[in-house]
């Protein structure tokens, strides 16, 4: 095993010792991500089946941050843990990461913020994005307020995730269509329109809420 | 001009072509900060004295975040736009720069981390700091909301800051007491410090306001 080790990834001088290619194919690693998540959608659906208040809104929040809870701890999980054993995981999880890493070598290189990050993605906002499932389904009055905070770190991680790349002019995307714009863009532009949206209406509800208060305060003081 | 011309940063093989030494002395700098923060102080509680019915509490946070908007859009703003020149720059917040890069040399080495944290931090969480400033003046209903949002923001990028350079062995700063803990800890640390005190007292008091809401509305529906 040494750095000499011919591989696949951006950019073609990346150094990755102990290489090894994947045994699963490129459907196998998207059936093994794709099932899970569309699992974890099912059983968010079926949860709610006995919450006939909700609204259709509050249900599809629900089950986005069910999703962003697995993808979250598990996945972006492992990789914060196991990023300097990628290059040679021959594991379920170390072959997903192989299999994205075509999008972005950074997995595999152990990059300082890139894998920061996503140790503060899968400890603060997987486990809120649990916190908010519980809140959606309970009608907590935290809900919104902890939607807002996982929706900003989302957006504010997501931002500096592709700007770091574009910053160094986007060496580490295997520049091949599907790896730039499945990969790289889609899978990662959804976490800048989805938190986007969830702040947006956040910010809209906590100040109608406190707005409220204040008017009733005004009125009981005059 | 070449990247041989010796430098005093660390590591002390970083490659600086262009880098001419500060004629500012240290106390130069501290004072060119030091005063200007000062000043931004004074103004707000100026200010401030037209508004009785604030709290002290109230009047803190506005004079944080006055000095959040100066320091986010001028000096952190600066080094946003000017990364790639700073080694050799002369003017007086190229100057500043190259004294803080005794304890982050990362500034004039345009690292794709620092620089776009940097950036989003000028641009979002520096005009942003104006609007709370702006919102506790006027007790506007969406103050503790952005309050919210930008010390989140502060937070997560603060903690990215020290977590990608201590990943590496912590490589970027000079060794020397003052500017580990004086520079490099203590500056920022602030930004953990007082974001961490403000997200608590903002989800406590937007929890409140929603927790109110829903309990007037559960009284009418009965």
């Amino acid at each position: 095993m040494n750095s000499t080790i011919p591989h696949p990834y951006y950019p073609r001088t990346a150094k990755l010792p102990g290489y090894v290619p994947n045994t699963l194919s490129m459907y196998d690693c998207l059936a093994w991500v794709g099932v899970p998540v569309a699992l974890t959608m099912g059983l968010s659906l079926f949860l709610l089946r006995q919450r006939k208040d909700l609204t259709t809104r509050e249900k599809c929040t629900f089950v986005w941050f069910a999703v962003c809870a697995l993808i979250h701890s598990v996945l972006e999980g492992y990789v914060g843990v196991n990023h300097k054993a990628v290059a040679s995981d021959q594991s379920l999880l170390g072959q997903l990461w192989k299999e994205y890493a075509h999008a972005d070598s950074r997995y595999l290189t152990s990059d300082p913020f890139v894998i920061n990050m996503e140790r503060i993605t899968a400890f603060c906002w997987g486990s809120l994005s649990i916190v908010i499932c519980y809140a959606i389904y309970h009608n907590k009055p935290y809900r919104h307020v902890a939607q807002l905070v996982v929706s900003v770190g989302q957006l504010y991680g997501d931002i500096l995730y592709f700007a770091t790349t574009l910053f160094e002019g986007n060496p580490h995307v295997n520049p091949h269509f599907f790896y730039v714009w499945v990969y790289f863009f889609s899978f990662n532009f959804v976490w800048v329109v989805i938190p986007s949206i969830l702040i947006v209406r956040s910010w809209q509800h906590l100040t109608k809420a406190v707005a409220r208060c204040q008017h009733t305060d005004k009125k009981k003081t005059k």
